[in-house]
């Protein structure tokens, strides 16, 4: 069974070690030097749209899959003649514009902020009037871990982002939420569908920072309410694949952000608390085999590393903790791996969250998991 | 981190899937065409005792260690002139010989069978004076998975045996024991040790079949006492890394039989079953880094799939079924991988262990673990 990724970054470098004992073989197309999956298959060097590229990677492959939705959607199109692509490019169409996801989203029942599509500074008194004022502004496409938004507080400010960024815009209303809630989903070529646990997520200049799992203190209609949500993207789009999408909680309230066609940053923590990880229900997932078990082990936390990595032996004195490094030069900004803690006792796993975010240089304010902060 | 492997098996193979998340890379040495490890890791292909390929595998390496226990020792000594190897090359000194192995076992008071050695007709009366009959009439070196060994009934097989395969032999009392018992023990470089719960092992033809874990029925003392052996074995031997111990349990006394000085098929169930894999834990305790923890999650079931491979999604249907497959061709006799069966009932576990060595093709008698059989 050969496995081709599109993109070769650490989810396909998890892909690829949690796939591997399935039998698997991995093959990536990834533009880049020394690529975090390079330890786990082959890699095509070449941009994502790049057909002797495609055509390569996807060489006796039996299913074609994405770590990464930035993908063009024509180059999967085109793959599509020849091999199955799971996720259905329809997914990657739907979540490479945030205009084009939220309709989609609204189309199937899934709440969403208001939002309003804005090209130019004509577009802005239209789009407050939908959105109200503090508004968060977004470039439609190619933004991501906060990249390319802002928060407008006025109508001047609002075109002066415009002016400086459009057209290709998105204004949305600032919701001012609980907390960040997201939700993993797996649905198999069978049709079963399988769903994590809720995740809470802690963002802080728009790149996760922590997650923790179960998310505490959830009512179950919340969770009912997430798992319905997904559902209906998952039908929708004929979707086969683990799929994020995340929420803000308001009250028992779920509104989608945005969703992700693939693994996902929140779902990390699954590695070690979870029964069967994200990473080889996506494989078994797109390779059509029966999914594995979603069920938490217990309690789960993961602490994003950013920019520089601790000492491993320090991080592994930590009770509960497993280390994730990609193989990844240190940047600043830059995910270079990510610790998981595990345990049975909620108020261990947070104070050994704590510890290893101290130890990761985290220099903000401490997570208050449960709506706190 | 760069750890060098002596052997390219599965292994390897493993210990890289479980090693790659701390940031390791791999590199391995094996004579073999693709080899289970090439997925994980680049591979020098030369044999183990070859000094260009030797020097190839460790060249920048931090570490070297071996994934089988018949490397050449001095070769492991060369070695260690430039590079620290562990487990220490008196490890393999001691496992490569039988005779060696059971006089080391004495030498630091681990109780075995009785046993003698035997080169020639002459030594055979002498040696079933201190074995009676039956005996276990076995290679001194290179034996494995029951390879090279044979039950002597009487003084006349014994020296039709010695005819066909001496010199080089051990005779041992043949022990009629209650059950196969193994420790998966680790040490540190900083003298930490952590200790798998016992795993109960069935062998048909000389091949691991079948391991439960923790091993149902234990009693407090003779945990004790596989801990206590373990220890003065890793003292004995300036150990660090994954040993293993194989014991036969007869009441409460454990006589061993013998001791791999790296990661084992017995304590394959680690994966899913406990808390860190062995293979993690063997990574960690060569890197010098601290160990993690041996606990088990629950019950767990290790099935080896031996000549053939059943269907992938039959297997997953069966409820706690993680698969771990090698790479490896399909051989009569050969292990191309293994099923853990993991949950926290074990009468359920049984069920799925029962399940999938069908699948696997096992026409044998199902095991009945806890010494029934």
């Amino acid at each position: 069974m050969k496995v081709a990724v599109l993109g070769g970054g650490q989810l396909g470098r998890m892909l690829g070690l949690h796939g591997i004992p399935l039998g698997a073989t991995f093959s990536f197309l990834e533009p880049g030097d020394a690529p975090p999956a390079g330890q786990v298959g082959s890699v095509v060097k070449a941009p994502y749209g790049d057909p002797a590229g495609l055509e390569a990677v996807a060489s006796e492959a039996d299913v074609v899959t994405y770590e990464f939705e930035n993908v063009p959607v024509d180059a999967a199109r085109r793959l599509e003649s020849t091999v199955p692509v799971r996720p259905p490019p329809a997914a990657l169409e739907l979540a490479q514009d945030r205009l084009v996801e939220k309709e989609g989203f609204r189309s199937v029942g899934i709440p969403t902020a208001d939002f309003h599509p804005v090209d130019d500074a004509g577009d802005v008194d239209r789009a407050l009037a939908c959105t109200g004022l503090p508004a968060v502004a977004k470039t439609r496409r190619f933004g991501y871990d906060g990249k390319g938004q802002a928060v407008v507080e006025s109508a001047d400010e609002a075109r002066e982002f415009v002016g400086a960024r459009g057209p290709g815009l998105i204004f949305e209303t600032f919701v001012p939420f609980d907390r960040e809630l997201s939700i993993i989903a797996v649905a198999g070529l069978d049709g079963d569908r399988r769903y994590y646990p809720l995740t809470e997520n802690h963002h802080h200049d728009g790149i996760l920072r922590f997650s923790f799992a179960p998310a505490p203190g959830l009512g179950e209609p919340v969770r009912a309410r997430a798992e319905t949500y997904a559902a209906a993207l998952i039908d929708h789009l004929g979707y086969v694949g683990v799929m994020a999408i995340e929420f803000f909680q308001v009250g028992e309230d779920l509104l989608a952000n945005e969703m992700a066609p693939r693994v996902h940053n929140s779902g990390h923590w699954t590695q070690d608390g979870a029964a069967v990880s994200q990473f080889e229900n996506h494989v078994r997932a797109v390779l059509g085999l029966p999914l594995g078990d979603a069920t938490a082990r217990g309690h789960a936390a993961m602490v994003n590393l950013i920019g520089d990595v601790p000492r491993t032996r320090d991080v592994l004195d930590v009770p509960g903790a497993h280390v994730h490094l990609y193989g990844k030069r240190p940047r600043r900004g830059r995910k270079l791996g990510h610790v998981n803690v595990v345990g049975g006792d909620a108020d261990e796993v947070m104070a050994g969250a704590v510890r290893v975010a101290r130890l990761a240089g985290w220099e903000g304010p401490l997570p208050a998991p449960g709506g706190g902060g």
